[in-house]
């Protein structure tokens, strides 16, 4: 940056300016073009969905391009920027690569990219409303849309944003136990996510029940006689859009049983809430309205950069135990004077507005506009599942219900069990060190799954294409044949292959 | 945008593009400038550090901008962009105005918000390493230089990323709760910030005990006091510059007494921290080395957006607790195979890659350049405090330690102690209400303070001059008076007063 080309107001060293004030976005838009610039060369660079060579020469290349991350003497703004942004993208497992479709793992639109940018620049923290008037009340703005989505005829309900599921899981779990008289007890299904269990051991809770699903539900049954054999309270999870199948549990049954038991119900609907959005879809979420809490994640089908979870409660009441007095935040004689009180907000105290990036996404795109969104990656799922059961090659576990996709080379079941899976195993980290697609994996159990492992497609790209579908499975059974004929390189490394 | 001027590789509606691949960046370079200069707009309606009108008036402002946050059909990305991005910033309490000075509420270097565009764009992941191969890497060189500050001499240190102290005092103490045989005991003085008992509630540990400070500072006789009355184990909390005052505890002697205990030390260094950078205010912080975990804040004395907190931990293996199989993420085949296990460094599942902006920030100024800015910082309190002890009007609490200067106008001294509570708070409404200052309040204990209602600046901003603190301690002295002569006024609301 010549000093010709820089404006009065600029600081005689950019590493040094600010991004707020009246002059700071001039400053941000001219380093973010720098950014933009060396990310677009990085994908260059990379020239696919992942880079090739595996962990090993991912961590050179970093390493080369950022020798010493925190040196006695900066290089300056620039040159900082073009390092590390160039690095990140050539080392970047890209979700807007359609051959990049292993998890829940989101594109980010554009718009949400650029809205966040300004949260970064005027840093509203959401513990204070002096730290935050405008945002905190985006921020309301948001939350009561997404209640009145989750739950559209309970004026009570309310939401409060998190940093994702893991979070909006361990809240959910923390208001159980504070409403309850005993310690309560968390009682989840085989599908249901991790973050389920870690958050009772974290609250203290005792010992969770795991019930077995059938091929992938959690079955009402099989709830009722869990519950029977164990002591109250207890907090019930269902999960809507599961991780490893993304099938959604039969919420009006579970439900019933809940009620029945007088169970604290949790969904955890961060992947399939976004059938929310959708008119076709919206179906599948039926009873979703009688839990209690539900998890929402709009970095999944939301296509928000990190993070934008959700915790929904059927009655804002709920939120009681998060109430905080902190005198130099909300002191009784600032909120008495009608400063509002956002500490019951969340756990966390400072907290980014990320309320700003999903308020400008759902302005721009509606909610008929996201439907449409969801629509097309539950599309590509169908597809996918339709062009592998066209395929000899290929065997499909089921037909997709949001847009996870399981399937398996025949070969692998011709191999045996043990080296089938080595065989699936074998192709996900063959394509993932050779650089040509992220692809997921998923053990499933059942009579369907037969315990085995499973290749896992999770779409959440909305602009794939049928093409891209066929280009990713001829990958597919291509490194299938390669590997079935050298046995040996199945279970290989994360290494390039020779 | 006129179809003229779009680029063949945009997409029909640019509010369903991408911010990935490699023409995502050039669209999201579009949609920034469409958002900063609206940002700037807003900027300049609001023309102070906050705007004035109470929350009433924001609240108005911003349904006026966004009267449906999610319609059925959007107004597409650069109308919904517009509309946000001005009320956002024309609604900020923006912490880059120099009369912004209330919180630990830093204004973030226009260079780390440039950076973390990058990580928005690409999403990586933190959660494995197929959805965040270049970003883990470089978590780990910026983990590894933060525990390198922290821990000088310690090759076994390490630190995880958290979304701030809130989060990283919580895992401090699930540390300290899984490696002891009992269940372990907070011992904290009064000044510890309120996450620490709040995460002893959220852990289901027993009921702190809380130790009066002497004039703000934990101290070592009370502490060993304090353990002798109470059974063990224990983890002792120390801090390193408080929130309502900014000093730091005597942490060698703490260090003493805790080891003298067997006691976990955790020092919440979330805005002390910040002294690390810098050569002539390191010495605050001899014995934080001492500590088994500490808690940093890159979002408050480093000028990063939100969130940028960490924990260091004198000894990786303290991490252990946080491990955690989940054959989706790390599965033991993959991990065998070379494939990193990211799992166990977070609490959280999906991540923000907030490594990436920290990065780019400790590469673009270096240590000293960093060390320079928190030295600005401190010398702004200093100047602040010389310039109320020159002010027959003003009364200084004590000199400051780090960047936090607490005063009061000699009026409320002589107002007597309710009335005087009164004015102070009165002075901050009626600064906050109007527009014109965001200054801090604090209740002071100890023989100083008296107990006594103060104001508080936290000057977080490099860039602050001594002109601009003799304009806020003049709006401060005026005010005083104007409230002072009509002392109905003094607990007031916050509406703009007629």
């Amino acid at each position: 940056m010549t000093s010709a080309g820089r404006p009065d107001h600029w600081p005689a060293d950019p590493a040094t300016g600010l991004a707020g004030g009246v002059d700071g976005p001039d400053l941000v838009r001219r380093l973010a073009a720098v950014a933009l610039d060396a990310a677009a060369a990085g994908a260059r660079d990379r020239a696919g969905p992942v880079p090739a060579g595996g962990p090993d020469a991912v961590a050179r290349a970093v390493r080369a391009a950022c020798p010493d991350v925190l040196p006695e003497d900066g290089t300056g703004a620039e040159a900082a920027l073009t390092a590390v942004a160039r690095a990140l993208a050539a080392g970047a497992a890209d979700p807007a690569d359609p051959l990049c479709a292993a998890h829940l793992h989101a594109p980010p639109l554009a718009v949400a990219a650029a809205a966040d940018l300004t949260a970064s620049t005027l840093n509203p923290s959401m513990d204070s409303w002096d730290q935050a008037p405008a945002a905190s009340e985006l921020e309301r703005l948001v939350t009561a849309a997404v209640a009145g989505m989750a739950y559209p005829d309970r004026p009570s309900a309310d939401a409060v944003v998190t940093t994702g599921a893991t979070e909006s899981n361990m809240v959910a779990l923390l208001l159980a136990r504070e409403r309850a008289a005993a310690p309560v007890r968390l009682v989840c299904s085989d599908e249901a996510h991790h973050s389920m269990p870690r958050a009772a051991w974290l609250l203290g809770l005792p010992t969770p029940v795991t019930v077995p699903t059938r091929d992938g539900r959690l079955h009402p049954d099989d709830l009722a006689a869990a519950l029977d054999r164990t002591p109250g309270p207890y907090v019930v999870t269902a999960t809507a859009g599961t991780t490893s199948r993304g099938v959604v549990d039969p919420l009006p049954a579970i439900a019933e049983v809940a009620a029945a038991y007088d169970a604290h119900l949790h969904v955890d609907a961060a992947y399939g809430g976004g059938a929310l959005f959708s008119d076709t879809r919206r179906g599948l979420l039926a009873g979703l309205d009688r839990a209690d809490t539900v998890a929402l994640d709009l970095h999944k089908l939301g296509w928000q950069p990190l993070a934008a979870g959700l915790l929904a409660v059927a009655d804002g009441t709920l939120l009681a135990p998060l109430s905080l007095r902190a005198d130099y935040l909300n002191a009784d004689d600032d909120t008495g004077a009608g400063l509002p009180d956002l500490l019951g907000r969340s756990f966390r105290t400072s907290r980014r507005p990320d309320a700003v990036k999903i308020a400008t996404t759902f302005l721009a795109l509606g909610r008929a506009g996201l439907g449409r969104l969801t629509d097309r990656c539950c599309a590509a799922a169908e597809d996918a599942a339709a062009q592998i059961d066209r395929r000899p090659g290929l065997r499909l576990l089921s037909r997709p219900e949001l847009s996870t996709v399981l399937f398996r080379p025949v070969a692998a079941d011709r191999a045996g069990d043990e080296a089938g899976d080595e065989l699936v195993a074998g192709i996900r980290r063959s394509l993932l060190a050779s650089g040509r697609a992220v692809l997921g994996r998923a053990t499933v159990r059942g009579t369907l799954g037969g315990g085995r492992l499973w290749l896992k497609l999770t779409l959440l790209n909305p602009h794939v294409t049928a093409a891209d579908l066929t280009r990713l499975l001829d990958l597919v059974e291509q490194t299938a044949d390669q590997l079935a004929r050298a046995p040996r390189r199945a279970a290989g490394g994360t290494s390039t292959p020779e």
